[in-house]
């Protein structure tokens, strides 16, 4: 089968391999499209080597048909359309007993941790593995993983009907955030500095601004009467965003972390303080979110195709990386099947 | 009567003032003790001149007894004990209207915004009268305002019995959370850099260490089995401070923000991110934390013998403040009536 490994910074090495056979407790799936996200390119750029052993067949957010059920597996069947929520938990760390298992203080994140999707035969644990409906296309269910990142970002934000919502970053994640809480009954306006982003953002309907033309606290505080956000989510990973995003919102107001930061970033405390404000970090999902993105995908609340920008073969993966990195893309998928279709 | 007044940085004038008549729905007290803090400190010092009009009598931690009353005034007597909860708001904000008037956003906070205690009849609106127990020391009752902080520091936090409680800052604050926090069934583990302070707090029952020697986070470790803490108050003020509370505390644990950080502070977000954690500011207090207050002292639950380290005589109000600043002192009390007895 061809797979697409990363082999180092910047360098996919695309070659057939062996598939292992499928194990007890395993379901073999036969990957149909593998999205790849910011972590992924993160990957590529080198700058996770520490943590991924080469050559790694990353890829977390996939889609794909069950080929093929190990010993013991009463879950799934054979030709079942399904994805994979890739969260390996060890189930006994202290974070884990308290019932806070996506965040497993030893997690093993499938795709990252152990091998990913980016593979035509994929043995992956039963437990891992999340039916979808017959009817919901393929290329679609790619989106489950990033879609079930924003239901739990929302939902740790406790989002509720008539919430007026900042969003901060425009990017896929952000957009994402964006459609389930409007599909929540929130008002929402997304901050985003690059034009192109901003412009297929206001496609989908939403109040977008450039937070470095227009002062976005005095655009907020009008548009709230002078309450400020409920919530605001920080998308962005943009130091500027972190000292913007206790600004916007209101007494009592919520902030939710889900960029990565990877150094500290100043923060006005005096504004928590002052406004008794709650900050949140966000980390993944919880199965609820996972089966929850299925089901705004199936009922076509987010729109899957204005965000899906290209689908590469899986011979192209290294141009899919390029792609990502320009900006330009919201999402672009990996058909990993493609090369099997003789030519 | 005798007032001390604030006229300018690191000047009090003590003076003979005319009392000004008790007006409708107000309380005349006559002020027994005066508490003074780390905001009146500020104050003191000249950093909050833009707030402050001079010259301001100051002062609003504080007991007394009810020398007179307004009409329409039914909640007292001539003769009660009483101590006042500073907080004026304008109930018609989106602050207030949210329920949140103890942060209202155009806050009278008097003591500060407008003439606090350090008079001896001293003409407050009736709403913001407290009751007290005639058998509760007026000293002691000085303490009511500061234990309201911690009181409310302590329910935002959700400190919980059996939970693992880091506070870092042995100041009165920080003592004063300690204390609640223990009552409520909480372990606590207090950090405090002064080895006088941490004399103190040791004193008091509570696990100390000093931060720059012990490192706290492993320690914290090993006492929590590898979990974290499950809250961490900071009541420091320090930068250092900051990044530390975000390192002890467990996945999905809690930092509160009670100090001041007049300016930004880096903050480990990839630490708020990755556990989930969760970050609240804490503000003063409300009309339920005031209550409880008063029963912890009146149930000596408080320490108050221990937190009072001087009581001047209003005469000696800018001793006082050089006792505060010197940071030997946890409490000092201002003896507002001493002056009337005859020498």
């Amino acid at each position: 089968m061809l797979t697409a490994r990363y082999t180092g910074a910047r360098s996919i090495e695309i070659s057939e391999q062996q598939p292992d056979p499928v194990g007890p407790g395993q379901v073999q799936i036969e990957v149909a499209y593998a999205g790849i996200c910011g972590t992924d390119l993160h990957i590529f750029h080198g700058h996770m080597d520490g943590r991924v052993d080469t050559p790694a067949v990353i890829g977390h957010e996939m889609s794909g048909v069950v080929a093929a059920i190990g010993d013991g597996v009463t879950t799934v069947q054979v030709g079942d359309h399904v994805t994979v929520m890739p969260l390996d938990w060890d189930g006994t760390c202290p974070a884990c007993r308290a019932g806070h298992q996506h965040i497993c203080q030893n997690l093993n994140f499938v795709g990252i941790d152990s091998p990913g999707a980016l593979q035509r035969l994929w043995n992956v644990d039963a437990n891992l593995v999340i039916p979808l409906p017959a009817d919901l296309r393929l290329d679609h269910a790619a989106l489950v993983e990033p879609v079930a990142v924003a239901v739990h970002d929302v939902r740790r934000g406790e989002v509720s009907r008539g919430d007026r919502v900042v969003v901060i970053g425009g990017g896929p994640i952000g957009v994402l955030i964006a459609t389930v809480a409007r599909h929540q009954g929130a008002e929402v306006t997304v901050l985003e500095v690059d034009p192109g982003r901003r412009a297929a953002v206001a496609a989908l309907g939403f109040q977008v601004l450039d937070p470095t033309g227009t002062d976005p606290v005095a655009w907020v505080d009008e548009w709230t009467a002078g309450a400020g956000a409920d919530v605001a989510f920080e998308v962005s990973g943009a130091a500027a965003a972190v000292l913007l995003s206790t600004d916007v919102v209101k007494v009592r107001g919520t902030v939710v972390i889900v960029a990565i930061h990877p150094e500290p970033r100043p923060m006005n405390l005096q504004r928590v303080f002052w406004r008794e404000l709650r900050l949140l970090g966000a980390r993944v999902y919880e199965r609820t979110d996972f089966e929850t993105a299925v089901h705004l995908l199936d009922s076509a609340v987010i729109p899957a195709d204005a965000l899906i920008s290209a689908i590469q073969p899986i011979t192209g993966t290294a141009a899919a990386f390029a792609d990502l990195e320009s900006g330009r893309a919201m999402k672009v998928l990996i058909d990993v099947g493609s090369a099997e279709v003789p030519a």
